[in-house]
């Protein structure tokens, strides 16, 4: 069992994935692919004026604030452009593909924050009507029964609160989440990076393998999302999963190639 | 077992069905909820700059000329914005409800139809890459499972090709479809109209009840929509579907009031 996250940055493209996902499913390997949504939620909410607002934590995460609007622009572009398209790219393939969104069958559900601490221009500052939210339960019973029937499940990185609001939620916390609960041999994240960079610019310089005991040592050297994803990774290897891939999406066959071992490895 | 079809005209809220839908689920009746989505797709699509693009028929049926652009503006608004919210406000009323396109494991396929013969300015003309089809095959089994496990199927008009395509579909066909594959007792068709009427500006003409040997004579006295409403019917109930129903969205409790009798009941 693998479960793969798609990145949604720009210049991240379906058909080499696609190609890669049906020849692994032709072979009998069990999958679920959870994708990514930002670049296509940041175009859409600029054609329909209202641009993204990314915010920074007092800790120095940085998250999209995510008003009612900003939320029904990401459900079009979730749920409604990156899912679908990506479910049909897999039909055209001869994948049996099914999407959800982590709100349908409560797949994903989880605390809502409608309160967010934030710094702006170097001040503190409470921002109200925030529908983001952290995953706390994943339906793993609606995904088995899928996998069971022979589908591929395809999620888009919205969750459902305790009291059924729809939420946006980070998609490489999402598939960490569901990799735990269906105890994956493999998670693996695609991204249009190589893996851990030593230096940002410079993409030879790939850090090739991390023991899961040095992982805290290596989380200064992250920047931005990649600190997150390797937050996502430890995450996912303490709760059991057996190997954490961050790999390339810009390439042939980028599911493979994780496969093999190529990007950062943490194990 | 029960097929309702929501109307996705302007003026048609989900308040009151989704309250509705919730009393029926809490006394154990199984129902499959379908969806229109013209009015937020026309919306949608005036905003970003390609506004919707009616034709005719050589046979007189208006409908959606649906180039690539359009169904991807159709896939936000229907499995993107419609399908999530309305999920989103059954999940917020306690029913587990499930939202898939067509698309999803092959839910509906059918034919594509690539090239399609209209009429403008009385004139005869083709226009290609058309993104519309006919559904020919309903994964019964797939609809079946997920209301055996406890879900509420929440269904978007798209359909998948043979080849995989992503099409838009007829919603009102689409609700026919699910009605005769799950050999339903009723098949409600709620829009904003109180059911057929005599005469079309006038809601006290309402046509109450149509025996199904009837309809055919009926059929001249339908425009627009309501003429394809009524030939789906009559698929539905040569399919064996037993009873279909076409009535007010916009009232309190309009699915109990169209069980119980309101509106036109074809039986």
């Amino acid at each position: 069992m693998i479960v793969v996250k798609l990145g949604g940055g720009a210049g991240i493209g379906h058909a080499a994935l696609v190609a890669d996902v049906a020849a692994l499913i032709a072979q009998g390997e069990r999958l679920v692919l959870v994708h990514g949504t930002s670049h296509q939620a940041n175009r859409l909410g600029e054609r329909l004026g209202h641009p993204p607002r990314f915010v920074q934590s007092p800790t120095g995460f940085t998250s999209r604030y995510t008003d009612r609007q900003t939320l029904e622009i990401f459900m079009m572009a979730a749920a409604g452009l990156v899912n679908t398209t990506l479910v049909e790219a897999l039909q055209r393939a001869g994948v049996n593909a099914l999407g959800l969104s982590g709100i349908d069958g409560r797949l994903l559900a989880g605390q809502r924050k409608a309160t967010i601490r934030v710094v702006e221009d170097g001040k503190p500052r409470v921002l109200r009507d925030d529908w983001t939210g952290t995953i706390e339960q994943v339906n793993a019973a609606l995904l088995q029964s899928l996998l069971a029937a022979g589908y591929v499940p395809v999620v888009a990185p919205l969750a459902v609160s305790h009291a059924g609001e729809g939420l946006n939620v980070d998609g490489d916390r999402a598939a960490g989440a569901i990799a735990v609960a269906l105890a994956a041999d493999a998670l693996v994240l695609l991204t249009n990076v190589p893996g851990l960079l030593r230096t940002l610019a410079d993409e030879s310089s790939l850090v090739p393998r991390i023991p899961r005991d040095a992982l805290e040592r290596w989380l200064p050297l992250a920047q931005g999302r990649m600190k997150k994803k390797l937050l996502g990774a430890g995450e996912a290897l303490a709760g059991g999963v057996r190997r954490v891939v961050l790999a390339d999406a810009r390439r042939d066959a980028p599911l493979a190639a994780a496969l093999a071992g190529s990007g950062t490895v943490i194990e």
